[in-house]
Protein backbone atom coordinates (compact mmCIF):
# COMPACT_ATOMS: atom_id res chain seq x y z
CA UNK A 1 0.00 0.00 0.00
CA UNK A 2 1.26 3.28 -1.36
CA UNK A 3 1.63 6.12 1.12
CA UNK A 4 -1.17 6.01 3.89
CA UNK A 5 -4.05 7.66 1.90
CA UNK A 6 -5.20 11.00 3.67
CA UNK A 7 -8.57 10.31 3.28
CA UNK A 8 -8.98 6.21 3.74
CA UNK A 9 -12.97 6.79 4.36
CA UNK A 10 -16.20 9.43 4.66
CA UNK A 11 -17.40 7.49 7.70
CA UNK A 12 -17.17 8.91 11.55
CA UNK A 13 -17.96 8.56 14.74
CA UNK A 14 -19.72 11.83 15.45
CA UNK A 15 -21.12 14.74 13.67
CA UNK A 16 -18.26 17.02 15.34
CA UNK A 17 -15.58 14.58 13.53
CA UNK A 18 -17.88 14.69 10.59
CA UNK A 19 -17.73 18.61 10.82
CA UNK A 20 -13.93 18.30 11.30
CA UNK A 21 -13.34 16.40 8.18
CA UNK A 22 -15.80 18.46 6.32
CA UNK A 23 -12.87 21.38 7.21
CA UNK A 24 -9.93 19.12 6.01
CA UNK A 25 -11.71 18.91 2.87
CA UNK A 26 -12.47 22.55 2.10
CA UNK A 27 -8.58 23.22 2.91
CA UNK A 28 -7.24 20.10 0.96
CA UNK A 29 -9.38 21.69 -2.51
CA UNK A 30 -7.48 24.51 -1.51
CA UNK A 31 -3.72 22.92 -1.27
CA UNK A 32 -4.31 21.05 -3.75
CA UNK A 33 -5.01 23.76 -6.37
CA UNK A 34 -2.17 26.15 -4.96
CA UNK A 35 0.72 23.25 -3.51
CA UNK A 36 2.91 26.29 -2.64
CA UNK A 37 3.06 26.47 1.52
CA UNK A 38 4.91 29.73 0.92
CA UNK A 39 1.66 31.17 -1.43
CA UNK A 40 -0.71 29.91 1.27
CA UNK A 41 1.03 31.47 4.38
CA UNK A 42 0.97 34.55 2.18
CA UNK A 43 -2.42 34.66 1.32
CA UNK A 44 -3.55 33.34 5.46
CA UNK A 45 -3.54 37.21 6.97
CA UNK A 46 -5.73 38.30 3.66
CA UNK A 47 -8.38 35.51 3.75
CA UNK A 48 -8.63 34.61 7.67
CA UNK A 49 -8.83 38.58 8.65
CA UNK A 50 -11.37 38.59 5.35
CA UNK A 51 -15.48 38.89 6.68
CA UNK A 52 -16.26 37.94 2.71
CA UNK A 53 -13.47 35.37 2.67
CA UNK A 54 -14.85 33.98 5.88
CA UNK A 55 -17.76 33.11 4.76
CA UNK A 56 -17.10 31.61 1.51
CA UNK A 57 -14.70 29.31 3.45
CA UNK A 58 -17.43 28.68 5.49
CA UNK A 59 -19.67 27.80 2.58
CA UNK A 60 -17.50 25.52 0.96
CA UNK A 61 -17.47 23.39 4.43
CA UNK A 62 -21.30 23.49 4.79
CA UNK A 63 -21.34 21.70 1.16
CA UNK A 64 -18.54 18.93 2.53
CA UNK A 65 -20.34 19.00 5.81
CA UNK A 66 -23.69 17.90 3.62
CA UNK A 67 -21.45 15.16 1.80
CA UNK A 68 -20.40 13.47 4.77
CA UNK A 69 -23.55 13.94 6.73
CA UNK A 70 -25.41 11.76 3.88
CA UNK A 71 -22.33 9.18 3.82
CA UNK A 72 -23.07 8.59 7.59
CA UNK A 73 -26.67 8.56 7.37
CA UNK A 74 -26.70 11.95 8.78
CA UNK A 75 -25.53 9.60 11.95
CA UNK A 76 -28.80 8.42 13.35
CA UNK A 77 -28.64 5.82 16.45
CA UNK B 1 -16.11 11.37 27.40
CA UNK B 2 -14.02 14.30 26.84
CA UNK B 3 -15.18 17.83 26.74
CA UNK B 4 -19.10 17.46 26.18
CA UNK B 5 -19.05 17.64 22.06
CA UNK B 6 -20.77 20.79 20.76
CA UNK B 7 -22.08 18.70 17.50
CA UNK B 8 -23.95 15.87 19.46
CA UNK B 9 -26.88 14.97 17.10
CA UNK B 10 -28.39 16.73 13.79
CA UNK B 11 -31.83 15.79 15.29
CA UNK B 12 -33.79 18.44 16.24
CA UNK B 13 -37.21 18.67 17.80
CA UNK B 14 -38.84 21.38 15.68
CA UNK B 15 -37.68 23.18 11.62
CA UNK B 16 -37.07 26.32 14.12
CA UNK B 17 -34.20 24.69 16.18
CA UNK B 18 -33.11 22.88 13.28
CA UNK B 19 -32.49 26.36 11.56
CA UNK B 20 -31.18 27.55 14.96
CA UNK B 21 -28.75 24.68 14.69
CA UNK B 22 -27.82 25.30 10.89
CA UNK B 23 -26.93 29.36 12.18
CA UNK B 24 -24.93 27.92 14.63
CA UNK B 25 -22.56 25.81 12.17
CA UNK B 26 -22.48 28.36 9.65
CA UNK B 27 -21.11 30.41 12.55
CA UNK B 28 -18.46 27.60 13.08
CA UNK B 29 -17.39 27.14 9.71
CA UNK B 30 -16.14 30.74 10.33
CA UNK B 31 -14.41 30.19 14.03
CA UNK B 32 -13.15 26.97 12.88
CA UNK B 33 -11.04 28.46 10.20
CA UNK B 34 -9.84 31.81 12.40
CA UNK B 35 -9.88 31.07 16.05
CA UNK B 36 -8.73 34.73 17.04
CA UNK B 37 -12.31 36.36 18.30
CA UNK B 38 -10.25 39.58 18.28
CA UNK B 39 -10.31 39.16 14.73
CA UNK B 40 -13.07 37.90 14.22
CA UNK B 41 -14.96 40.97 16.75
CA UNK B 42 -12.91 43.28 14.60
CA UNK B 43 -14.58 41.95 11.16
CA UNK B 44 -17.84 41.95 12.68
CA UNK B 45 -18.83 45.74 12.11
CA UNK B 46 -17.87 44.95 8.46
CA UNK B 47 -19.97 41.86 7.46
CA UNK B 48 -22.83 42.55 9.69
CA UNK B 49 -23.30 45.90 8.22
CA UNK B 50 -22.58 44.88 4.42
CA UNK B 51 -25.30 43.22 2.39
CA UNK B 52 -23.87 41.19 0.21
CA UNK B 53 -22.03 39.68 4.00
CA UNK B 54 -25.67 39.10 5.53
CA UNK B 55 -26.62 37.03 2.07
CA UNK B 56 -23.64 35.65 1.51
CA UNK B 57 -24.02 34.21 5.37
CA UNK B 58 -27.22 33.70 4.62
CA UNK B 59 -26.38 31.22 1.64
CA UNK B 60 -24.38 29.02 3.77
CA UNK B 61 -27.30 28.92 6.62
CA UNK B 62 -29.38 27.73 3.68
CA UNK B 63 -26.64 24.79 2.78
CA UNK B 64 -26.71 23.76 6.55
CA UNK B 65 -31.10 23.94 7.38
CA UNK B 66 -31.09 21.50 3.91
CA UNK B 67 -28.35 19.36 5.68
CA UNK B 68 -30.83 19.66 9.05
CA UNK B 69 -33.50 19.34 7.37
CA UNK B 70 -33.08 16.00 5.29
CA UNK B 71 -31.51 14.74 8.59
CA UNK B 72 -34.66 15.03 10.22
CA UNK B 73 -36.39 14.27 7.43
CA UNK B 74 -38.30 17.05 6.85
CA UNK B 75 -39.87 17.22 10.11
CA UNK B 76 -42.90 14.62 8.90
CA UNK B 77 -44.91 14.05 11.57
CA UNK C 1 -45.58 26.69 24.45
CA UNK C 2 -43.47 29.96 24.63
CA UNK C 3 -43.79 32.21 21.98
CA UNK C 4 -45.35 30.86 18.83
CA UNK C 5 -42.92 29.54 16.89
CA UNK C 6 -42.17 31.08 13.20
CA UNK C 7 -41.25 27.76 12.06
CA UNK C 8 -44.00 25.56 12.91
CA UNK C 9 -43.68 23.44 9.57
CA UNK C 10 -41.91 22.56 6.07
CA UNK C 11 -45.16 21.57 4.78
CA UNK C 12 -47.18 23.79 2.38
CA UNK C 13 -50.45 23.24 0.25
CA UNK C 14 -48.76 24.47 -2.73
CA UNK C 15 -45.30 25.51 -4.62
CA UNK C 16 -46.83 28.99 -4.33
CA UNK C 17 -46.49 28.97 -0.51
CA UNK C 18 -43.28 27.15 -0.60
CA UNK C 19 -41.82 29.74 -2.63
CA UNK C 20 -43.32 32.50 -0.03
CA UNK C 21 -41.50 30.23 2.70
CA UNK C 22 -38.11 29.60 1.09
CA UNK C 23 -38.17 34.04 0.88
CA UNK C 24 -38.74 33.98 4.61
CA UNK C 25 -36.58 31.64 5.16
CA UNK C 26 -33.79 33.37 3.42
CA UNK C 27 -34.59 36.48 4.97
CA UNK C 28 -34.12 35.26 8.48
CA UNK C 29 -30.39 34.13 7.47
CA UNK C 30 -30.04 37.54 7.47
CA UNK C 31 -31.99 39.19 10.29
CA UNK C 32 -30.77 36.18 12.19
CA UNK C 33 -27.10 37.49 11.49
CA UNK C 34 -28.24 40.93 11.87
CA UNK C 35 -30.92 42.04 14.75
CA UNK C 36 -30.70 45.67 14.07
CA UNK C 37 -33.52 46.75 12.07
CA UNK C 38 -31.76 49.90 12.01
CA UNK C 39 -28.75 48.66 10.04
CA UNK C 40 -30.75 46.46 7.67
CA UNK C 41 -33.23 49.49 6.92
CA UNK C 42 -29.99 51.20 6.28
CA UNK C 43 -28.33 48.37 3.76
CA UNK C 44 -31.99 47.61 2.30
CA UNK C 45 -31.30 50.38 -0.22
CA UNK C 46 -27.76 49.04 -1.53
CA UNK C 47 -28.87 45.80 -1.89
CA UNK C 48 -32.07 46.39 -3.38
CA UNK C 49 -31.02 48.14 -5.84
CA UNK C 50 -27.98 46.30 -6.59
CA UNK C 51 -28.02 43.84 -9.60
CA UNK C 52 -25.56 41.22 -7.77
CA UNK C 53 -27.02 41.57 -4.61
CA UNK C 54 -30.54 40.70 -5.99
CA UNK C 55 -28.96 37.74 -7.44
CA UNK C 56 -27.08 36.43 -4.56
CA UNK C 57 -30.50 37.16 -2.62
CA UNK C 58 -32.07 35.03 -5.52
CA UNK C 59 -29.64 32.08 -5.01
CA UNK C 60 -30.60 32.07 -1.08
CA UNK C 61 -34.70 31.18 -2.29
CA UNK C 62 -33.07 29.02 -4.55
CA UNK C 63 -31.55 26.75 -2.17
CA UNK C 64 -34.39 27.25 0.85
CA UNK C 65 -37.05 25.96 -2.38
CA UNK C 66 -34.61 22.93 -2.94
CA UNK C 67 -35.23 22.15 0.57
CA UNK C 68 -38.77 22.72 0.94
CA UNK C 69 -39.88 21.06 -2.28
CA UNK C 70 -38.34 17.98 -1.17
CA UNK C 71 -39.67 18.33 2.46
CA UNK C 72 -43.31 18.45 0.18
CA UNK C 73 -42.51 15.59 -1.78
CA UNK C 74 -42.41 18.70 -4.54
CA UNK C 75 -46.15 18.77 -4.02
CA UNK C 76 -47.13 15.43 -6.15
CA UNK C 77 -50.53 15.04 -6.22
CA UNK D 1 -59.84 30.52 -5.63
CA UNK D 2 -58.17 33.86 -5.46
CA UNK D 3 -55.87 35.33 -8.08
CA UNK D 4 -54.58 32.59 -10.35
CA UNK D 5 -51.17 31.10 -9.09
CA UNK D 6 -48.17 31.83 -10.92
CA UNK D 7 -46.64 28.51 -9.58
CA UNK D 8 -49.35 25.73 -10.00
CA UNK D 9 -46.95 22.84 -10.08
CA UNK D 10 -43.47 21.80 -10.82
CA UNK D 11 -44.33 19.23 -12.91
CA UNK D 12 -43.76 19.73 -16.74
CA UNK D 13 -43.91 17.90 -20.06
CA UNK D 14 -40.27 17.94 -21.08
CA UNK D 15 -36.70 18.77 -19.55
CA UNK D 16 -36.75 22.51 -22.21
CA UNK D 17 -40.49 23.34 -20.13
CA UNK D 18 -38.01 22.81 -16.80
CA UNK D 19 -35.22 24.90 -17.61
CA UNK D 20 -37.58 27.50 -19.10
CA UNK D 21 -39.81 27.33 -15.62
CA UNK D 22 -36.32 27.03 -13.65
CA UNK D 23 -35.78 30.62 -15.26
CA UNK D 24 -39.28 32.00 -14.10
CA UNK D 25 -38.60 30.63 -10.42
CA UNK D 26 -34.59 32.19 -10.80
CA UNK D 27 -36.29 35.55 -11.77
CA UNK D 28 -39.31 35.82 -9.15
CA UNK D 29 -36.65 35.54 -6.70
CA UNK D 30 -35.37 38.54 -7.91
CA UNK D 31 -38.43 40.20 -8.07
CA UNK D 32 -40.15 39.28 -4.60
CA UNK D 33 -36.97 41.29 -3.37
CA UNK D 34 -37.29 44.24 -5.14
CA UNK D 35 -40.81 44.63 -6.69
CA UNK D 36 -40.16 47.96 -8.20
CA UNK D 37 -40.41 47.85 -11.90
CA UNK D 38 -38.60 51.21 -12.33
CA UNK D 39 -35.42 50.11 -10.28
CA UNK D 40 -35.61 46.44 -11.60
CA UNK D 41 -35.30 48.31 -15.22
CA UNK D 42 -32.45 50.91 -13.82
CA UNK D 43 -30.39 48.04 -12.96
CA UNK D 44 -31.09 45.75 -16.63
CA UNK D 45 -28.30 47.06 -18.27
CA UNK D 46 -25.38 46.80 -15.51
CA UNK D 47 -26.81 43.07 -14.92
CA UNK D 48 -27.42 41.99 -17.95
CA UNK D 49 -23.99 43.07 -19.94
CA UNK D 50 -21.92 42.39 -17.06
CA UNK D 51 -20.48 38.68 -17.56
CA UNK D 52 -20.16 37.90 -13.50
CA UNK D 53 -23.84 38.90 -12.82
CA UNK D 54 -24.71 36.51 -16.36
CA UNK D 55 -22.61 33.67 -14.58
CA UNK D 56 -24.42 34.43 -11.43
CA UNK D 57 -27.92 34.46 -12.98
CA UNK D 58 -27.36 31.15 -14.38
CA UNK D 59 -25.88 29.61 -11.35
CA UNK D 60 -29.14 30.78 -9.51
CA UNK D 61 -31.42 29.22 -12.84
CA UNK D 62 -28.89 25.68 -12.43
CA UNK D 63 -30.22 25.45 -8.47
CA UNK D 64 -33.71 25.69 -9.63
CA UNK D 65 -33.48 23.12 -12.55
CA UNK D 66 -31.58 20.48 -10.20
CA UNK D 67 -35.15 20.82 -8.11
CA UNK D 68 -37.43 20.66 -10.69
CA UNK D 69 -35.54 17.78 -12.50
CA UNK D 70 -35.63 16.42 -9.48
CA UNK D 71 -40.07 17.14 -9.19
CA UNK D 72 -40.07 15.02 -12.76
CA UNK D 73 -37.96 12.37 -11.66
CA UNK D 74 -35.76 13.45 -14.38
CA UNK D 75 -38.54 13.15 -17.21
CA UNK D 76 -37.28 9.08 -17.25
CA UNK D 77 -40.32 7.92 -19.77
CA UNK E 1 -44.16 19.37 -32.96
CA UNK E 2 -42.91 22.89 -33.23
CA UNK E 3 -39.24 23.56 -33.62
CA UNK E 4 -36.82 20.65 -32.39
CA UNK E 5 -36.57 21.01 -28.66
CA UNK E 6 -32.70 22.07 -27.63
CA UNK E 7 -32.92 19.99 -24.55
CA UNK E 8 -35.08 16.40 -25.62
CA UNK E 9 -33.91 14.30 -22.79
CA UNK E 10 -31.40 14.06 -19.51
CA UNK E 11 -30.16 10.54 -20.61
CA UNK E 12 -26.54 10.51 -22.27
CA UNK E 13 -24.80 7.19 -23.22
CA UNK E 14 -21.30 8.58 -21.13
CA UNK E 15 -20.05 10.79 -17.90
CA UNK E 16 -18.13 12.53 -20.91
CA UNK E 17 -21.80 13.42 -22.99
CA UNK E 18 -23.32 14.30 -19.52
CA UNK E 19 -20.61 17.19 -18.70
CA UNK E 20 -20.92 18.43 -22.18
CA UNK E 21 -24.43 18.77 -21.30
CA UNK E 22 -23.94 20.22 -18.54
CA UNK E 23 -21.80 22.94 -20.45
CA UNK E 24 -24.51 23.91 -22.92
CA UNK E 25 -27.23 24.09 -20.07
CA UNK E 26 -24.63 26.56 -18.18
CA UNK E 27 -24.54 28.63 -21.35
CA UNK E 28 -28.41 28.47 -21.76
CA UNK E 29 -28.88 29.83 -18.70
CA UNK E 30 -26.72 32.98 -20.08
CA UNK E 31 -28.12 33.59 -23.36
CA UNK E 32 -31.32 33.22 -21.75
CA UNK E 33 -30.66 35.79 -19.71
CA UNK E 34 -28.78 37.60 -22.22
CA UNK E 35 -30.30 37.08 -25.57
CA UNK E 36 -28.40 39.92 -27.43
CA UNK E 37 -25.12 37.91 -29.22
CA UNK E 38 -23.32 41.28 -29.80
CA UNK E 39 -23.92 41.85 -26.06
CA UNK E 40 -22.25 38.35 -25.41
CA UNK E 41 -19.65 38.71 -27.48
CA UNK E 42 -18.74 41.94 -26.17
CA UNK E 43 -18.50 40.04 -22.66
CA UNK E 44 -16.62 36.95 -23.67
CA UNK E 45 -12.85 38.61 -23.48
CA UNK E 46 -13.32 39.85 -20.06
CA UNK E 47 -15.12 36.81 -18.40
CA UNK E 48 -13.19 33.61 -20.53
CA UNK E 49 -9.81 35.72 -19.37
CA UNK E 50 -10.70 36.40 -15.71
CA UNK E 51 -10.09 33.30 -13.44
CA UNK E 52 -12.65 34.49 -11.10
CA UNK E 53 -15.50 34.24 -13.87
CA UNK E 54 -14.06 31.22 -15.12
CA UNK E 55 -14.06 29.39 -11.49
CA UNK E 56 -18.05 30.90 -10.86
CA UNK E 57 -18.37 29.43 -14.60
CA UNK E 58 -17.27 26.24 -13.63
CA UNK E 59 -19.41 26.27 -10.34
CA UNK E 60 -22.36 26.22 -12.85
CA UNK E 61 -20.88 23.55 -14.84
CA UNK E 62 -20.65 21.19 -12.02
CA UNK E 63 -24.35 21.87 -10.34
CA UNK E 64 -25.87 21.16 -13.63
CA UNK E 65 -23.35 18.08 -13.66
CA UNK E 66 -24.85 16.96 -10.52
CA UNK E 67 -28.32 17.06 -11.64
CA UNK E 68 -27.02 15.29 -15.39
CA UNK E 69 -25.47 12.84 -13.30
CA UNK E 70 -28.57 11.59 -10.47
CA UNK E 71 -30.52 11.91 -14.13
CA UNK E 72 -28.27 8.98 -15.45
CA UNK E 73 -28.10 7.05 -12.15
CA UNK E 74 -24.43 7.99 -11.71
CA UNK E 75 -24.31 5.86 -15.16
CA UNK E 76 -23.87 2.50 -13.09
CA UNK E 77 -23.20 0.39 -15.80
CA UNK F 1 -14.26 4.69 -30.32
CA UNK F 2 -12.57 7.74 -31.25
CA UNK F 3 -10.47 9.24 -28.52
CA UNK F 4 -10.17 7.19 -25.16
CA UNK F 5 -12.39 9.17 -23.05
CA UNK F 6 -11.63 11.54 -20.31
CA UNK F 7 -14.33 10.34 -18.07
CA UNK F 8 -15.01 6.78 -18.75
CA UNK F 9 -16.76 6.50 -15.62
CA UNK F 10 -17.40 8.15 -12.09
CA UNK F 11 -16.77 4.83 -10.13
CA UNK F 12 -13.29 4.87 -8.32
CA UNK F 13 -11.64 2.43 -5.63
CA UNK F 14 -11.47 5.00 -3.39
CA UNK F 15 -12.30 8.31 -1.21
CA UNK F 16 -9.26 9.77 -2.39
CA UNK F 17 -8.92 8.91 -5.52
CA UNK F 18 -12.93 10.61 -5.80
CA UNK F 19 -11.31 13.74 -4.53
CA UNK F 20 -8.61 13.79 -7.43
CA UNK F 21 -11.18 13.12 -9.97
CA UNK F 22 -13.49 16.17 -8.51
CA UNK F 23 -10.44 18.33 -8.48
CA UNK F 24 -10.11 16.98 -12.77
CA UNK F 25 -13.89 17.54 -12.91
CA UNK F 26 -13.72 21.01 -11.59
CA UNK F 27 -10.76 22.19 -13.72
CA UNK F 28 -12.21 20.78 -16.73
CA UNK F 29 -14.97 22.96 -16.06
CA UNK F 30 -12.70 25.82 -16.86
CA UNK F 31 -10.56 24.77 -19.32
CA UNK F 32 -14.03 23.34 -22.09
CA UNK F 33 -15.28 27.18 -21.06
CA UNK F 34 -10.87 28.95 -21.88
CA UNK F 35 -9.42 26.88 -24.46
CA UNK F 36 -6.29 28.67 -24.96
CA UNK F 37 -3.80 27.27 -22.62
CA UNK F 38 -1.94 30.87 -23.06
CA UNK F 39 -4.68 32.88 -21.19
CA UNK F 40 -5.12 29.89 -18.77
CA UNK F 41 -1.00 29.87 -18.02
CA UNK F 42 -1.87 33.88 -17.99
CA UNK F 43 -4.16 33.52 -15.45
CA UNK F 44 -2.69 30.81 -13.31
CA UNK F 45 -0.61 33.57 -10.83
CA UNK F 46 -3.95 35.63 -10.39
CA UNK F 47 -5.90 32.74 -9.26
CA UNK F 48 -3.48 30.76 -7.39
CA UNK F 49 -2.21 33.18 -5.41
CA UNK F 50 -5.86 34.84 -4.58
CA UNK F 51 -7.49 33.73 -1.39
CA UNK F 52 -10.83 34.39 -2.62
CA UNK F 53 -10.40 32.31 -5.97
CA UNK F 54 -8.56 29.33 -4.08
CA UNK F 55 -11.64 29.40 -2.00
CA UNK F 56 -14.10 29.53 -5.43
CA UNK F 57 -11.86 26.82 -6.78
CA UNK F 58 -12.50 24.85 -3.50
CA UNK F 59 -16.70 25.33 -3.89
CA UNK F 60 -16.16 24.01 -7.10
CA UNK F 61 -14.31 20.83 -5.81
CA UNK F 62 -16.74 20.41 -3.17
CA UNK F 63 -19.81 20.14 -5.43
CA UNK F 64 -18.16 18.41 -7.76
CA UNK F 65 -16.93 15.77 -4.63
CA UNK F 66 -20.74 15.55 -3.28
CA UNK F 67 -21.65 13.98 -6.85
CA UNK F 68 -19.01 12.02 -7.18
CA UNK F 69 -19.33 10.46 -3.63
CA UNK F 70 -23.05 10.21 -4.49
CA UNK F 71 -22.06 8.26 -7.32
CA UNK F 72 -19.83 5.49 -5.25
CA UNK F 73 -22.29 5.30 -2.41
CA UNK F 74 -20.09 7.23 0.03
CA UNK F 75 -17.50 4.00 -0.58
CA UNK F 76 -19.32 2.16 2.07
CA UNK F 77 -17.34 -1.11 2.28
Amino acid sequence: EEAESWLPSLQTQTPEEGFQLALTLARKGVTETQGDPEVLHGERPKYSQDAESLIAASQVVATHFQTIAAANDYWRD
